[in-house]
């Protein structure tokens, strides 16, 4: 995994402790305190899995001495009824950390089916997808991580690692070539400009500055079309806005660069994991 | 607001640094310092609103100065193109907490719009639509309160606070009666027992310990209605399983009393909104 | 355990953040850093034991390689002069962890040997001991464990969990009925509802209404016989205030279910151990 | 007050968090959000008062708007059903806040009025009372301020700001002598020896090094009095171990500057304060 | 301030509990509670200043009510002898927050003390110079401002803002070519890369890549001239390594873009102020 | 190491996230997840070594099974061209963790190095080197560490413990000896205080009054052998203000005991390491 265990031990601990509170009074009444099982997960759907390693850390943090079998890795496909994995842990430990991990692994997972669909919709094509800023607070390094785990591309992590000029920046310095300037005159030189265009006419605009990255804002397929012909790859082109699973092969066969999509961390879709106990 | 304002401040905070992590560096070199500005949002959906005192709170953080005129209140039912609100601000803080702000206001409204989708589903009968413990990890208290927001009510909030006996619980304690004894032994007096069951009979076993609640799992409608039938009021039974927007009515028209879903808050669909600088 | 370890860790860690602060002056100058010790707990007092697991826990924090061989276990009785534990460890992980560890121990010990003799006060009544949220602040989670370790029962952990209608939440609605009608139709279906009456008069209002725990406050021995009678276990009876050593087996002899003492966690007189290193 | 308000909120926020959880079921649903009331707080004891602050910010922190007036101040001593403040403010965040206002006052109270008792106990003579490292984890800062309001001293605060030579240390470093120039060889400046002795013997040994302080650890009032008309003045002299309140003045008048008494921080008895709403 | 006012109070909160602990021993028994004072901030050196609004926050956190008026603002010169500004406080507040203030005042005008005279150097040629990761653990956010204000630029913030392919790098993945089409082909399209070339062979093949930055590691002035003139623009080229004083204008004058110095950030010379209260 | 592993943990992990943010976007694109590698640590000049265990432990956290190979412990001198360690750890690991590892141990190699040779410069005569409180928010604990590694002594930690008496609060209470009565009444027996003088006069103030300590402040050579002569032993003497490598041995010579200097914490001169990759 690309992510560092700490930082995703922040996240587990806080999820369960949200989760636990206390005590688990069903749990820690009913279940011996040295009792050992082994659960598995099963697919409840067809889709591609991410987050199989934060879930076994979510029982690896109740109990040092949980194993697990993988059997499905992070952006493998899945079908409905495959075993994932199967996790052998302290029964008290299965049993409460359960919800944590399966809230984060169909969380991911819904993330990457999401994407990878995007991605084979569009196959073929020279775009990528990518995501946005459009994140659930507390949750971007592993949405992130899930958006590339599915074959799509991050877009900025952060405002601070890439500019990206909109009309009430353009407007707040007076044109966008007085920004761009300023913006050159100021920032650091591993910074990238992006700038948002509405029209050829921005885009002819933004070109002649030679900024690296143009976002065509809800554009027609036939603007899009010609931005790629005047563009003649000068910049990077990004279609944003009005992307459907039914419009996005369209775009992408405009030859734009990037198509990037909001829906991909704002509004996910579980995908449905379930655990069992071994009997 | 029900919320602790430190608890969403946090949230906030943690939030921001993530968005921003040192500069906006779009922001901090092209707008001026001392800029004040207006921004408005609309809605770009129908839906009903959740989380306007949280992003308000956003820009508060960010400007102490900050103020805002609210048209739309939580809870309160948005059409598209309905200004929601104005803040008035330092452009820089409009600026940095946008997305921020959004994110979450998004979030929330997602979830209240989609909770009262379903109260309305089943407008007239006696059930109730409730929340579950799949929730996304750091997010509960503000996907738990979106919830109640929308006309739903909230299912336990945590491990700790209500026992629920499955069928992994049941095994390890030998039965069902043994099971619940052992509880109400250990357990405090203010802590309620639900009971899975997936069968009449074991709706039978469970009715014969006096639980409070019994969750029916997965169960037919014809079964639901059976159980309520058989139940008459001795304990509140929930459904759970299979919920759809097409099946709902015919769930709560059987007499249940609570009919809960994962999807409220597992599979949020973000409402539109979006921020726009008065001119 | 029923705590999870890395919530227990957090306040271990914060203990010894504030008692070490930037070293061990006297220890870090003078014993050498790879000398290892043994040390033994002993009672210096008769009582309960609690809070061995987090007593070595420090050590373990100071000194991965620690151990420790456990005589007396949590919930077990001792007697002056026991030897409980001996702890394995660096001589400097056994110095500077000895206060913070004996913090702990001896305050929980403190809570579960308090405990355990209202429990023994009160054997072969139907009545159990309880706690309340009159707890230290940061300490909740291992009071109420000990409270439990002691053979009393916790109370709700918290403001969420469960409802407690006092006489400002009455009047503040207008009267007990409406209250109780507005909660019900508000809060959850795993919450209960707690009415805390001052006179027989409202203990018939709190079970016309149906609610699941009363609380009898502050009454006579005279007045809670009569309400045990007059409830005849239509809700559980909760006796609370004016607990003393010397009252308590006359109210547990009145049929109350529950006897609410805030003394055990608000009130906590150490139970006194010492730290030998052996020679 | 000589704590930092930022340090006492973060105790605070920390209290509340713990209290409330998610939501206070009962006030939310049933109090009104704009309603306001006040609150007094009666004494239910003699004793002496701390903390009025601390509870205050409590409130202060639900309720920007809050507003109090005191009666009686920290270090002042009040009856049994005086008035000590009145606080006004959003009745949902008096309610909110009572209990974790209540912890905090009661316990810091509970403090001061032992500690005051002690001093009472030796006026005249010239003894101190001081605190010692047996504090409850998290709490240091507000025991050791309220030892201090009592009229008692602060004993170090940490293993950090002063040597303490017991007999462990003694034997791991092969004599007193040995140890005392190793700590004056290595240790700063600003930082004080205190030795341990348990006879006449060791006192010796320790006033022949000049160290600072010496501790005579459970020595007999015989002892005590040899042991200050031995030291004249070269060393102040600590009596620990043993102090009870029929023992106190009898140690306090063989001539030793400080009577240190763990039980004033690790058996605290809460200071019993309620609170009302004025009608 | 570009810089969002919570990040910074994190920061001076952390660095006033580690300052004062408990109490401001001296402080708080001598200095009345409520006594005001004024205080300037005197310059002992000549220099430039950073940090005015830190320092000024450092003492509102310590007393809402706390003034300031400002002489000379972020990025002025000051002369030895100036009046900088004056704090208006309580003296409490103005002592227990004097060191944690110029601990960190000092340390941000020293680099933008040091930043300014390298910028200065090469004044009229058209490098930049710029800071690096060589930052100290937790102030890279306050080091890498105080650069700016100096008249330096930031360099990437983090590993995750741009890619810096190093010789270990390329080892790892067979050859300069491959890497950068591995990283084109994951990594997202707002992020540049940059390569470290130590001949000029090397810049060959990376210019034959089209990379953004291309840092030209310890090479001779002749060298450098050379790759200036190999690159014509078709890159943005950055020396590193033995950047000193004497020799920074030389560099400069080659024609590279940006000259990089870990010692803005690692070896920071602290800038001299002194606060004198006003008598 | 003095220093709680814990403690060293949370700095480590803080800047860890710093420096990473979300991922390596070089590293964790091109060098492979299981491979592994050994890396170097050279010294780029001579000095003295402080640091290598919380180096260690960088690459530790980032890897349960680094190894490392330690040739030049905490104290020790290094010749430029030393290979000070040698560490095993994944690639990853190893590349991710550099930067921070390298901050870290360069920053405390400085303060051992610039300690060492103040120490040398007064070899032989009976003065120490001390720090102060001019220390980098957050770093305090490794600073004050690495100076004892250097050789040198801690001045007071905080304003918690040691009273330091400056002109500002003499002026508030009245006159010295008031101070000093005042202070010697309320603060603990465990505290030392120091004085500030600038005159002989104060001095002999200062003397009568029997404080332990005495500041003498930015005295001349002459003025500091008279205060010692004047002294006789009676106090601490901490010669501060002015000290350079050019007169500190005259300084150290005139007898004073202590000579603080800020510059070893405030103006630290990274000392220079670098890693390389064993082929």
């Amino acid at each position: 995994m690309k992510l560092m265990q700490f930082q995703v031990d922040d996240l587990i601990k806080s999820a369960l402790a949200e989760d636990i509170n206390y005590i688990d009074v069903t749990t820690d009444y009913l279940v011996d305190e040295n009792a050992v099982s082994t659960a598995r997960y099963v697919a409840k759907d067809d889709g591609v899995l991410c987050g199989i390693d934060v879930a076994f850390r979510v029982f690896k943090l109740l109990d040092d001495n949980a194993k697990c079998e993988i059997y499905i890795n992070d952006g493998a496909k899945v079908k409905k009824g495959d075993i994932i994995a199967r996790f052998t842990a302290k029964t008290r430990a299965l049993l409460k950390g359960e919800r944590t991990a399966l809230n984060l692994i169909q969380h991911m997972s819904g993330i990457v089916t999401a994407t990878n669909k995007c991605v084979e919709l569009i196959e073929g094509t020279n775009a990528s997808v990518a995501d946005t800023r459009k994140t659930l607070p507390g949750l971007r390094v592993i949405q992130k991580y899930a958006v590339t785990v599915g074959g799509g591309k991050n877009h900025r992590y952060n405002l601070s690692d890439c500019a990206m000029l909109k009309d009430t920046h353009i407007d707040a310095y007076g044109s966008m070539t007085k920004a761009v300037e300023k913006l050159r005159d100021g920032m650091g030189h591993t910074t990238k400009i992006e700038v948002e265009v509405g029209s050829l006419e921005e885009l002819n605009e933004a070109l002649s500055l030679g900024v690296e990255i143009i976002m065509l804002d809800n554009m027609s397929i036939e603007d899009m079309t010609k931005a790629v012909e005047i563009t003649a790859g000068r910049a990077k082109l990004e279609a944003s806005g009005n992307v459907t699973h039914e419009r996005i092969r369209a775009i992408a066969e405009t030859g734009v660069d990037i198509i990037s999509l909001g829906a991909l961390t704002h509004s996910v879709k579980a995908f449905d994991i379930s655990m069992k106990i071994d009997k």
